[in-house]
């Protein structure tokens, strides 16, 4: 029996009719784990020293997922966190005085958060017609006061993948750092033939988001660096605590997420996550049959998410429905398939469309 | 019974010998909220709504502690993020070109983050005798590009609390706007006589922790504005979110931090907060009578955080003997009395002391 309260919490939504969100309902190992670990915080590694530990070997998988040997980095918050951190370490570590980053118009908003707090300049290229970052516009943009470009491997909107090792090659040449957003594709893509980690292309840092793919419990992000250099670039010194600085953009973290990552990635890598890319890459390629089959004009999924066209009256009638369904920037109907997404959800969903457009 | 699992997860440290921490075992109700919201994220609320509505509500709760009717905000990470917040809506609200911060020198280290990725200077002023910060000095430090004045209500090291109302009067007289960093202080100071919130004095921000003293799971922060439109100062664009703009430092954040504040702060409301406050503050004076009687020299506490000179040696002794205890930056022993502790604890770690020193 829960406890008595004066508050009566309303039952949190359930997960039946989400389509927008790239989160998902954690896995049970990392539900029970982020449960036990809810009275810890790594940010204090010498009071709670065992989360600390925790958050070390999560980065220690987070390598291997990422293909690399000798990870560094840590557990931020989310995606978020990690791209900011990720400018504002190729601002502190360049030598430009009015700092650049350029990335494709598909980098998450997150860029244009991090670039308005750091005051860099954030330079967005147009992307090709499928969406993916174009490495001649992302040269074109590039100059000397360039300190670092963005890929996208698994972007927001259509779930696409940039071509990172011609990134690489192009960053090389103006003497920029390279940063890999796979927020979203981090724990899809290792399933797939796309070259997107670090033992694919020279990339100093990486978001990948335990707390989507990863089904981890919020809050767990991962922020993935090469060097250590990186880290020390972040450092800022900590009087009080009895460890000497901090890299982390928070400072009291949840050693929840941490320990939830960790046991969802020690539970689930690599099999359960290819049995899961699987299940709803299958999921996405069926639904977008589906809506083709309605007349509609979908966007060949490339990792499980489904874009297409839609009115704004329909898409409005479907949210008033209880859908949870989100646009892209350009109005397109946008449904991301989660691992709680089953075929018999879509099917509803499918059905009241029907219904919707009579 | 736990799920199976192929990560065997150590058990995370118990609160009996942690006496360094300013967070503390979540309320079995508070414990419970984070429980049942794990999978929520209050930073997507037109996929969360329920958790969305909770947040509005808990800002509304947070106003009632810190004496502000119609308060303005949100639930970020931590104090850390909050005190970042109220920095950078500063700068973006100023109009300086190269602005600065001053805070007292007993500011806590995020301002040193804060100004670090804000490309602010911080300037900070030395403390009175009483480790408070001295209303001159700030203002001999402060000229026309200063945006934003700190104060520090319950201070890190030493539980002081600045004398916000004068801050505040020399913020006026130099343009500037005024932020009180209540994280630690915040749940304990409404069963003082301090002149520290809204209501006291002309504050246009304030950092406040439920996840300290508000017995919060962790991650759950408070940062309150007087206006909205210090909110507006930090909204960036949400394309592809069918919320328009965001203004947390975060994208995905932890639902699991907003229902548990939510929770907590329902019940414990004052009544509960003032009982707790009165036996931390019990202890604390008991703690320094204590230290007093063996020969130590503490200085007398303010809010249930006692300091007290120290060998190292001794000090490293502890350590060793398993307590989980912190050093000012001047070496002084630190101890906070967080809900957790006990007087048993207390006996037990003045035994330990009293073997060590033999």
């Amino acid at each position: 029996m829960p406890p008595q309260s004066r508050s009566a919490l309303p039952e949190p939504q359930s997960f039946d009719r989400v389509l927008s969100s790239m989160c998902t309902a954690p896995h049970p190992v990392a539900r029970a784990a982020a449960e036990r670990y809810l009275g810890t915080n790594p940010g204090d590694p010498e009071s709670y020293a065992g989360v600390a530990d925790l958050e070390a070997r999560t980065v220690d998988l987070l390598g291997t997922v990422v293909g690399l040997e000798d990870p560094h980095g840590y557990v931020p918050a989310g995606g978020t966190e990690a791209n900011i951190q990720a400018v504002r370490a190729a601002r502190n570590l360049g030598s430009s005085s009015s700092p650049n980053v350029v990335a494709p118009e598909s980098a998450h908003f997150s860029f244009h958060k991090a670039a308005e707090i750091l005051e860099v300049e954030l330079r967005t290229t147009p992307v090709d017609d499928d969406f993916r970052a174009d490495p001649d516009a992302m040269a074109a943009a590039a100059d000397e006061d360039t300190v670092l470009l963005v890929g996208v491997a698994g972007s927001t909107e259509y779930g696409r993948v940039d071509p990172i090792p011609d990134l690489a090659a192009v960053a090389q040449s103006v003497g920029a750092r390279v940063h890999v957003d796979a927020a979203f594709g981090g724990f899809l893509l290792p399933f797939t033939g796309h070259q997107w980690h670090f033992d694919h292309a020279a990339i100093d840092t990486m978001t990948i988001d335990p707390h989507k793919a990863g089904q981890s419990a919020i809050p767990a992000g991962g922020f993935i660096a090469r060097d250590h250099e990186t880290l020390d670039a972040l450092a800022v010194e900590t009087p009080y605590l009895e460890s000497e600085s901090q890299v982390t953009l928070g400072g009291t973290r949840s050693g929840a997420g941490v320990a939830s990552a960790f046991a969802a990635i020690s539970e689930l890598w690599p099999d359960g996550y290819e049995a899961e890319f699987e299940r709803t890459m299958g999921l996405a390629d069926w639904l977008a049959g589906a809506l083709e089959s309605r007349g509609e004009d979908p966007i060949e999924p490339s990792l499980p998410l489904v874009t297409s066209e839609m009115d704004a009256e329909v898409f409005e009638a479907l949210r008033s429905a209880g859908w949870r369904v989100a646009r892209t920037g350009d109005g397109a109907l946008r449904i991301v398939l989660m691992p709680h997404v089953t075929k018999e959800m879509l099917q509803a969903f499918l059905k009241d469309l029907d219904r919707i457009r009579g």
